[in-house]
């Protein structure tokens, strides 16, 4: 089985931008988790209900960015979205920003944790969850 | 009984501000609605335990705003906070910018009313919510 | 010839809600200002290029909206933008916001004024502005 | 000389939390940025000017966080800020938020370096900026 990135689009809105006539930083984290939820549609395990359902979340525990380019206003961005890792009650994503060239212009990764919000409940993540996050887990490159 | 603006401060910060070098209009939004919560929490009233106890919520059913003067980034903004209106189950807010030499640059007017989440509820505003409104409520001018 | 509204659509990502579980009234804003955006691309007038050429702004002196329904979390949403007003130097938008079954769920209203950056520039819209902007020209009923 | 952390503080509003009850985690950037513009507004760096002069700029090119305990609608945030490198032409901010008993409940790291805007301007920190980061400068523990 080949795994691809997940892909999600968008174009850079006058409110991600600032005074200096950049994107600001913190809206590219906005945009990976817009992406995140994208993925997560696609793969049949929707934010929304999942926070609806109040059982279990799956908490942010740390993001991290690299900024490489400025990013303008108007700019067409395409994110390639990938599992880094996948454990038994966590995961990491990988996102990469490319501008309308192809060129790296910005690189994310976020963890998430699952944790239960009844007593009793698991702490691993669910089968179907993981066996969806797996679609998209970064094969390791074969010796 | 003389009733008073309630008053709230903030700097216009980077993310407050876009490509053309202003405040983007929907933050002025984000700061009136920042100075209602210090409202609610100055007269007894804290939004977070109002949404938190999931018994009555305040949702706006209107909003608007005027732009007068561009806020720059860095400005020191002072907001007047008033009452226009005090009915059996809504409230309407009103709110002056002022810049730092007293000019007004902006006005918004917000509209909250009130909805009982459990059957049954009172759809009347709770009268230690009136009692505390009625503090910033506008007095009509006496002849 | 026949106008029609300029139609944009958006998911309700979770950075949208706040934590009485709906949209937080201001973001309604920046959606309306996203699908203005996507309007003034497909008319031919891009707000980045306005923006940088720094010789016109068309800054908002209004906005207000109007909510319907609450708005969740991943719901499907479509807006409906049409031009209500063209005057000289001003023009003003209408918002509709439908969910996924048609039901007018909020609506908002924007005006926009020109403003010359350069002394000498000209207060009054430019005519191929003037002339994108009457596609989607609210067309009055005839009798 | 004996360098402190500066101290920034804030409460979260409801704009801050999503539907999952908890502050989005992309909005805690946003707080850290808030830190930083008054820290360079107490040494006599205000952003503001910097950005208006449009001859330096200070861009992030990395960011990130960690987030170890949930953070609430109404909590109060205490941000300790300080300058953890200071190179020949960047520098690195650490942030610690502490809620209302002093408990660390997340943590953040920005990298940020000069770049020129005209050619010929210089990369190097601004010896006024220098002198001002050292006062928040973390000192290595002596033995």
């Amino acid at each position: 089985m080949i795994s691809r990135p997940f892909e999600y689009r968008f174009i850079v809105q006058l409110h991600d931008t600032d005074a200096a006539g950049r994107l600001f930083f913190a809206h590219l984290f906005r945009h990976a988790h817009d992406a995140y939820e994208a993925l997560m549609r696609e793969v049949g395990q929707p934010l929304p209900a999942l926070i609806a359902e109040q059982t279990r979340l799956l908490p942010l525990t740390h993001a991290e960015a690299d900024y490489l380019q400025p990013i303008q206003h108007g700019e067409r961005i395409s994110v390639e979205v990938e599992v880094l890792e996948l454990r038994r009650r966590s995961f990491s994503l990988g996102y990469r920003f490319l501008d309308a060239h192809g060129h790296l212009v910005a690189r994310a990764r976020t963890v998430h944790v699952q944790i239960a919000l009844e007593p009793g409940d698991s702490h691993t993540l669910a089968p179907e969850l993981r066996a969806a996050l797996e679609l998209h887990l970064v094969t390791a490159p074969t010796e």
